[in-house]
């Protein structure tokens, strides 16, 4: 039996180490974001993530949110922690100040988002949601709209959607046909839009929908997208629910994981028109959901840190335990002393730690490009961010699918039964690489408007950084750390190949550097990686020549980022000769020869 | 919607080509096996299972088999279709023509039964124990046990189980506990036994166990395991069957994938002993067992292959309609048009294409080493089939995982939803990797008793072989093959150097050697997949060049071998790597550090 631990030491010495919480908490606005109090708030975080979701997220997965005709009920014990939840505060947490959050770093509710997200990814999307909704309104809706809407949903008493997708538009919004009419002071909107997370469930009163549409006059494709907030019920101008809105719920989704979270049908408009308000202008939607992006594709691929770390600590907790033939390894009784098993764990464990420090220090760029004092840092900062956010969903979530791979792995025959409980984190995760923008368009976007629109002027930047760090540690005294540093520089010569690559080949060929994308994302977080978890290792190093410090912990960084260095960041190569290489193959075989 | 294809082109070419059916049908006892024949039989195997078996396989999944009170019940339609299965011989086919099997080359068979797998694996499962019960008690069994059990469980009237583990007892079968008294001419079986597949059902007459226990005087560990045959129903001496034995299935597991096919835990003597018979000799059980590892571990291999050839089809059909945003490639209107796209279907082809050459290749050289005319040549092909075994066996299954997970990625959002359908396939693969031996017992196996304990000399043998083919192609005429030779030579460099290693250093540190194990169980999966995938590019290359031929098929078949090189077989130098230098950070923490 596998009890959720939020990994409050590791995540401490990342943000501290790899991510620079002093300087974030040292910017204005941040005054109070004192060390005791971010360290009170994981404590307290970790509390609710182990006592109340990870005991759901089970039970939830098997029984599912229940679709009733239009109704839907949320998995027993669903409502009563949503009300905690949100009663103690930690809905609303990571919200402005203005609108009743807390206003603290991203880094911080990053941190704690990540908590909800490995005791109970499902539950956690409710939240998610809710803030990105928020988040668009706060942005870009009038003052009224803000007013009307955004405390009720940062309190968590309403909930917030996402109304993208349409059976003819995925990855391809551009194709959305959903209208909106205007009538007065609103619209009237119809339309169905599917994949709709939490679009319809019973632990709020209110529902708010952000509808994405086209008005009669729209020009065509990605320019002709407004944004709408169509409520389940209506809201009267004190503030009171009124009529039910025309929407509903058709019907939920039978998916491979996240069974709690109810992914609705919504149909718009049955009754001749579902009332919404425009938010900002008109045919400017696509562009109002790209400004939400950054923080949304973080949380996402912050669910590939969580969902790793949980399958981890269950693993973990077996391997101890299960005694099973004699074990080779010193110490250790259960199945933990197979060296296979070691390093399905070692592999684990450091995927996981590397996925943290990437997600990690992503998040204290983003303060920084929000309110570093001074403004060349904070351009940079957000250049940064623009670069690393589609490595951080793209490499988090490929790479999470080898950690619950393995987690399953290492419990054998009792991993494939669903009640061990590992088996779900392998359904739960799969979501991650698809949703918020698959594997291939972070990829197009990294290699795209990334990469190739600037020059590749943020990522060298990132590479002399990545390089001068390289360099320092390969000479440093410490044995170790000049290993991470030669490892380092390999990595970085394979990252700087492809990317020669595809500023130049590359942009000559757009097939054939789209053949790269996802080699070349998946090169870029492996090194990026490699370079995080060498800085880790290097302020762990110092930390065990000072006088203080956790030695096991201390040195099992160091350790760790050695077996990154030895089984991960060893891939680079490759990565690199299939954006060099790769994309001849690729592209050879004529449709009918599949 | 995909329907199941046999894909009878690439069969026919990777059985000819890769595993040289001309000359395993030139063997004694196969005269009758021509090409027509095969041809015929491999049409209507694809038949059986496009027509039959792949339409059961998603509602099988759905509704499962169910357990009430010690009865299974198949899922629905699974009976019709076992008793056609049997009517038309299709059960009994792989078999000795003695009993009542169509005695044709396990590699004709292992075609055929990539059928059953692909097209409805749960389904598939029945017939492979019952095969493997057969074999056992074909080698083992007294002519009085073979007479009473296996014409009848030949034709499937009667089907067949493995009954070995036990909850203490998973991975490290010494730790079995049932017992064995003996009374008469038989004995009294009491005990627990987990995980077996098809343990009880409603599909057949009778089930006949084959059970693993202790004899009273049995002495401890693995030299004390004795075969017993244990019938659900008793048979009297006329053949017809008696009273129930003293065994039930008290339950079935509630598991990932694999649904339909009832996973039981199995209480033998709860009412004071289950009959049953005695196998050979006693003491010997666990040997027994390992005789028929082979084929068992190459049939689970060859899920791999199988389930990966499903999940590409189903991709494939999804990416050819399925129409989204504007394409790169010419040609296509649909998502297979995206570079993206592309990169993962041909990823996919490539190592289905790679996993089916290395499973039919180990079945042409089992066909060899039972009858080749020349004993040299039968003793030098089983020791190639004993070291291939656990590549098989580990690197298809651990292959496959990256392929279904390609398959679920290539769909999108609808990927997620279970009702395309490729999701199962995910579900389903899961368990190639754990039963039958783990990944990690596969590696421990090849590393051990395959390399170590003969000094690398048949592994060694096979690397002169795979470099003549990599010299050779590297002075082709042919650009394409040149690339190829000089890419395997590569491949080689890199086994070649990891081989050394575990033969020199990793002989004086066991747990250092079994930390690289799966490393280079991997590796060598990788690079004798790819020298087959050059082998049968250099038979494509010569079939283009002279008259006869598909160009279309035969291009491909180059431009697949070219894929696997530059996407694939990059990967050796990592792998090595991780065998040379990894152990030291995967045997680095201690077990608190975790």
């Amino acid at each position: 039996m596998s009890v959720y631990s939020a990994p409050l030491r590791d995540m401490a010495f990342t943000m501290k180490e790899v991510a620079g919480l002093d300087a974030v908490c040292a910017q204005p606005g941040f005054e109070e974001t004192s060390p005791d109090l971010v360290e009170a708030i994981l404590e307290e975080a970790g509390r609710f993530a182990s006592g109340v979701l990870d005991p759901l997220n089970w039970p939830g997965d098997q029984q599912g949110a229940r679709w009733d005709n239009g109704v839907v009920h949320a998995a027993d014990g669903f409502k009563q922690a949503y009300a905690q939840f949100c009663e103690t505060g930690w809905n609303g947490m990571p919200a402005a100040t203005e609108f009743g959050g807390q206003g603290l770093p991203t880094l911080v509710s990053t941190a704690v988002l990540e908590m909800w997200k490995s005791s109970n990814m499902a539950f956690s999307l409710c939240q998610m949601l809710t803030l990105g909704a928020v988040e668009a309104l706060a942005r870009h809706g009038s003052p009224e709209l803000q007013q009307r809407f955004l405390p009720k949903m940062v309190s968590g008493q309403w909930t917030g959607t996402m109304n993208l997708t349409e059976p003819q538009a995925g990855s391809d919004l551009s194709a959305i046909r959903s209208r909106a009419v205007p009538e007065g002071d609103h619209y009237r909107i119809t339309g169905t839009k599917i994949f709709i997370t939490w679009g319809e469930h019973d632990m709020a009163e209110n529902i708010v929908h952000l509808v994405l549409a086209r008005l009669p006059d729209a020009p065509e494709g990605v320019k002709g997208i407004s944004l709408f907030v169509c409520p389940k019920y209506l809201v009267n101008a004190d503030g009171s629910l009124g009529e039910r809105n025309d929407l509903m719920c058709s019907s939920i989704e039978h998916k491979l994981g996240i069974h709690a979270s109810p992914t609705a049908v919504m149909s718009f408009g049955d009754q001749g028109g579902a009332i919404g308000y425009l938010v900002g202008e008109a045919h400017k939607g696509l562009g109002y959901m790209f400004t939400m992006m950054n923080h949304a594709r973080l949380n996402v691929g912050l669910e590939g840190v969580a969902i790793s770390e949980r399958a981890y600590q269950r693993a973990r907790a077996y391997a101890i335990e299960r005694v099973q033939g004699r074990t080779l390894t010193e110490g250790s009784r259960g199945i933990i002393g197979h060296p296979d098993v070691r390093r399905m764990l070692m592999d684990m464990k450091a995927r996981v730690e590397a996925m943290r420090a990437l997600a990690y220090y992503a998040a204290g760029q983003m303060d920084r490009a929000h309110g570093h004092t001074d403004a060349t840092v904070r351009q940079q900062s957000q250049a940064m961010v623009d670069l690393l956010i589609p490595v951080v969903k793209g490499w988090c979530t490929e790479t999470a699918q080898q950690v619950v791979a393995d987690g399953v792995q290492v419990h054998g025959g009792m991993g494939f039964i669903e009640e061990t409980g590992a088996a779900q984190y392998v359904r739960d995760a799969r979501i991650t690489t698809i949703y918020e923008g698959t594997t291939g368009i972070q990829a197009n976007d990294l290699i795209g408007r990334k990469l190739a629109r600037e020059g590749g002027v943020t990522m060298k930047a990132l590479m002399r950084t990545m390089s001068a760090d390289a360099h320092r540690l390969s000479e440093h005294p410490d044995a170790s750390l000049r290993q991470l540093g030669q490892g380092l520089q390999r990595g970085l010569d394979a990252l700087s190949q492809a990317t020669d690559w595809l500023l130049t080949v590359g942009t000559q060929q757009p097939a054939a550097s789209a053949a790269g994308a996802v080699p070349y994302l998946k090169l870029s977080g492996t090194v990026i990686g490699g370079w995080l978890m060498s800085r880790s290792a290097e302020a762990a190093q110092a930390q065990l020549s000072g006088a203080a410090g956790d030695e096991g912990f201390l040195s099992a960084k160091v350790g760790t980022a050695l077996h990154f260095l030895h089984h991960m960041l060893v891939e680079a190569p490759a990565w690199r000769d299939r954006v060099v290489n790769g994309a001849s193959s690729t592209l050879a075989l004529r449709e009918d020869q599949f």
